[in-house]
């Protein structure tokens, strides 16, 4: 019988010069989160690394051991730049290879497309032994090797990476989660939380301040993998945030 | 004579289950790494880790010896899952203390909001030996112990911390940088790009590609640390693919 209490994490690597110097808004955590929690995985960790191979292949060896599955974005372009497949492959201690499947698709994609030039033929290469992630964006596939999945960097790419991946890897119970919100300011308040999520085992609750309209308040943010715990949790905070005065905002303020 | 060749380097880590849960999207990378480089200081990796003592204490103790800066955002509220100040004190391996001039600006600016409660001043909380960094948005210090910057999650706030910063922090030179972009494939000019980079020592040129309006485009973003060769290597590349019969829109499309 399988453990159903098992948790199954994942870790993401996000590759790129552009998000450490700021050019561009990393989108791809957000997108795998979220994708990863319907899968019954959870994102354990995060690492941005530049476009630097030692970087990448110490990244790649300490998340991917300790990890179910690890995901990485960026560097699998034609360019110069693009060396992720090289990095990763050195990390495992495998060879480069050209993937034959991968150069059908993209002498497919490219014959309307000026053809398929050494550059392009570049998009085939995998760390030896890896096999493909489609991508129906724009010819270039993504790649798998053992738990180890080499997405694209552009967010529109990898969301429909992700797509192709739904319901194929194996995962737990998603996190189920429920936010309520109050016109409190949270430090009023840290005991009674503490407290609620003392007595509500396998529940966390965290607490998202702000500062709007004039007003402090806070969103909390009750995380479980069973409904009914949860919806325990998320009544008896209510019910005693109500004691205290605190009018509560079902879905958050 | 100070080495003007030195590259002083920061590393940045984002505590939140809220980032890897994907409920919110990080803004503090992108800020971070671009007030950095105005310091002259490069943004070499980051780290999301979950609220987690274990977490928090790994990375905080990978990245601090390697970096000339480490700095951390989020966990420093008053609330239970608030455990960022514990866990660096215990990477650090010094106690905890009550900072008397974080008590006092507590104590001040919680006078007209319900005093300084216990859950209030947790916030005046530091690893012993520590000294603050001013918040003007709302009451509650950043924390700098030795290289270590202890900053808020909450992105405007995180931004006046820094604001208080700037100048403050030894660094190099910026990184200059200048962007170019062109409506041509980028795996069509892949080894146009190399050879530009290779025949400019010093400058790095990332390629971007996109796909807008129903064409494909790419922005070339051209680093160095020297106006001169920054503006050789535009001036080069720029000239490349004009003779290759791409239009060449400077500032990037």
């Amino acid at each position: 019988m399988a453990d159903t209490n098992r948790i199954w994490t994942a870790a993401l690597i996000v590759i790129g010069d552009e998000i450490l110097s700021g050019r561009t808004q990393d989108k791809n955590v957000a997108q795998i989160a979220l994708w990863l929690n319907v899968q019954g995985i959870r994102l354990r960790e995060v690492r941005v690394v530049a476009d630097d191979r030692d970087a990448i292949i110490e990244a790649v060896n300490s998340l991917r051991v300790r990890n179910d599955y690890l995901f990485t974005t960026g560097g699998i372009g034609p360019t110069h730049d693009d060396i992720t497949v090289d990095s990763i492959a050195a990390a495992l201690g495998v060879g480069v290879e050209i993937n034959e499947q991968a150069r059908a698709i993209l002498t497919a994609y490219y014959e309307t497309r000026g053809g398929l030039t050494e550059a392009r033929l570049r998009m085939a290469r995998v760390p030896a032994g890896a096999s493909l992630i489609e991508n129906r964006m724009s010819g270039a596939p993504g790649i798998r090797h053992g738990n180890i999945f080499i997405m694209a960097g552009v967010p529109h790419i990898t969301a429909g990476m992700l797509d192709r991946l739904t319901g194929t890897l194996e995962g737990g119970l998603p996190v189920l989660s429920a936010t309520i919100g109050c016109w409190v300011a949270e430090s009023e308040i840290a005991e009674l939380l503490a407290a609620t999520e003392r007595a509500h085992d396998g529940c966390q609750i965290g607490s998202y301040p702000f500062f709007r309209e004039g007003r402090t308040g806070a969103n909390f943010v009750i995380r479980s993998t069973g409904q009914d715990g949860l919806d325990a949790c998320v009544s008896d905070l209510s019910a005693a945030l109500e004691r205290g005065g605190w009018a509560v905002t079902a879905g958050g303020i």
